[in-house]
């Protein structure tokens, strides 16, 4: 039957449980109400991830970080009763040798625990190892679309969890720091005392595992007004397209940034700003938000308030007690 | 404000005519009625096109490429009337000094002739230049979906247009023929006679610039049954692919397999078989399609038939009036 690999790979995928909507070039979705949001994301080697990792952590970092563009529009349905809250399109590119199963099993697990349904995809040969997944999702019901420019001058602006920690994440895994299925080994010198490398563990865990937070953006959807996105390209870079978007300013104090336990030491020892690693590492894959000011995310969230939104203008930073332009720092997507 | 060159680009692109859903990571798309069809597809530097194709050439190619997978399952709503017939998501890797300005306002182009709106984006650095394209689109209205699946024993096979045209274009561009803009330079060898040059040029283009048969596809979609495909890895690849999903067999006449005028003369000058490039060469970008057989495509479309569908089996080629095993050639993706 002229059956080459892509098509036992793909007898293979079609045999998993969750694949029941691959098989024609083009899925047929099923009807829903309402508008459906969509949403795609590369994650390439070099690039967004260091070269050798897993392809089954590869494949779950891919999933959760458009999981995280889904939690900054309203999060997803409850996944009981068996509906699809989300469903994915993968496009996956691959040097020889690359393990396709592992792959597919582990986004097939990681879709499976998220109530997503693979609906599709495309495979190619390339020298340079890279993945896009799209993600179509309608709102959950009762659900308002979150959008960036819904702040408010006088809201206060939150953050939904610690600011930096990927992005030393990411410097340990330029310096050599791996993280395997069952281990994390270290760069040298960062083994020692047993907290650093416990942080340092911590932190090459969060830039290569994040976790989409789409309960808080399910409860943000819920507010009657609230402005939100996912920090990936980091705070400074972030916060001033929520406030362009906006047509607002803000005002931010850098003490309440909230960081990791042992990021103190963990920048020492990495050489860099806690600060500013905070601000510019990128990839923290949390919510940054605004609330009205006599509104507040329950704690559970574990959410900091870290400055207001103002009039109009530059954001500013306020550092040791006095006002500083915003940085013009963070990652761009297209400088080299 | 911090803006940096992918924001620059950003405001660029939310400038242009038909970009009003960009904004948020997440696009939120307006209601329909009915299921959507969803569809991806990567276009790769040095796999699926050479090295140095200009950016709004890859933008077009990566477009109708996408656009014939939703061709074969169902075709587009008319555009008339403003009214979007389907969505595009592009994730653009792009290596340093690639023209972003040239492909956007190319895709942007090309999705307003074809009645695409452009909803999101991502855009990443990678050392290999790739662009992969995902296609929302809603059936057209008394439309049936098209599948492979509904294929039966007694049905015509057709393809919407000739084969191996697109292979011989490919074998060209490796030897050294470019498309630009404005020209096609050939090959060595390849200029005489000049009724030899006119193939090899339309060849190139035919490799390069795939039309999908929107049309074609709408028009089997108002059928009461059709099967359909298209034929992006050959016939020797996917009409297995239609007979398998189908469950029948197939039985292809080898003379009625519709060639480009002088192909046989190009393949002589490539030293190829006109039939195995026919077959194998890939990238056809027609319609492979079964119709009952008192059914028959309009003149228009210029269709041919091709063979008939059988009881089951495998697949057969009848070349110089004697049946052969089914050819295991073609492109196969994850192949080297």
């Amino acid at each position: 039957m002229g059956a080459g690999g892509e098509d036992r790979l793909l007898a293979w995928l079609r045999k998993q449980p969750g694949t029941e909507l691959l098989g024609d070039d083009t899925a047929f979705l099923p009807p829903t109400d309402g508008s459906w949001r969509a949403t795609v994301d590369s994650q390439i080697e070099g690039v967004h991830f260091p070269a050798g990792l897993e392809p089954s952590i590869l494949a779950r970092r891919l999933l959760q970080v458009n999981l995280s563009d889904l939690a900054a529009s309203g999060g997803l349905s409850d996944a009981a009763g068996g509906a699809a809250p989300a469903y994915a399109l993968v496009a996956l590119s691959t040097p020889e040798g690359f393990d396709h199963h592992s792959f597919f099993a582990a986004l097939l697990d990681e879709c499976a625990a998220t109530g997503v349904r693979l609906a599709g995809g495309d495979l190619a040969r390339s020298p340079t190892l890279a993945a896009t997944l799209t993600l179509l999702a309608p709102l959950p019901p009762g659900a308002r679309g979150l959008h960036r420019r819904d702040a408010r001058a006088g809201d206060r602006l939150w953050v939904g969890g610690t600011l930096g920690e990927s992005g030393a994440g990411r410097l340990l895994a330029a310096r050599g720091a791996r993280l395997t299925s069952d281990a994390a080994p270290l760069p040298e010198g960062l083994g020692r005392p047993p907290a650093l490398a416990r942080a340092a563990r911590r932190a090459v865990e969060r830039h290569l595992r994040p976790r989409a937070q789409l309960a808080l953006g399910r409860w943000l959807a819920g507010r009657a007004r609230a402005a939100a996105m996912d920090l990936s390209d980091g705070l400074a870079r972030d916060l001033p397209r929520l406030a362009a978007a906006s047509e607002v300013g803000a005002r931010v104090e850098a003490e309440t940034l909230p960081l990791a336990e042992g990021f103190g030491a963990l920048c020492d020892a990495l050489g860099r700003d806690p600060i500013d690693l905070a601000l510019a590492g990128g990839e923290d894959y949390v919510l940054l938000f605004s609330l009205p000011p006599d509104e507040a995310p329950p704690d559970d969230f574990g959410c900091t308030e870290i400055g207001e939104v103002t009039q109009g203008g530059e954001p500013v930073l306020v550092r040791d007690g006095s006002p500083h332009p915003w940085p013009e720092t963070g990652w761009d997507h297209l400088e080299p």
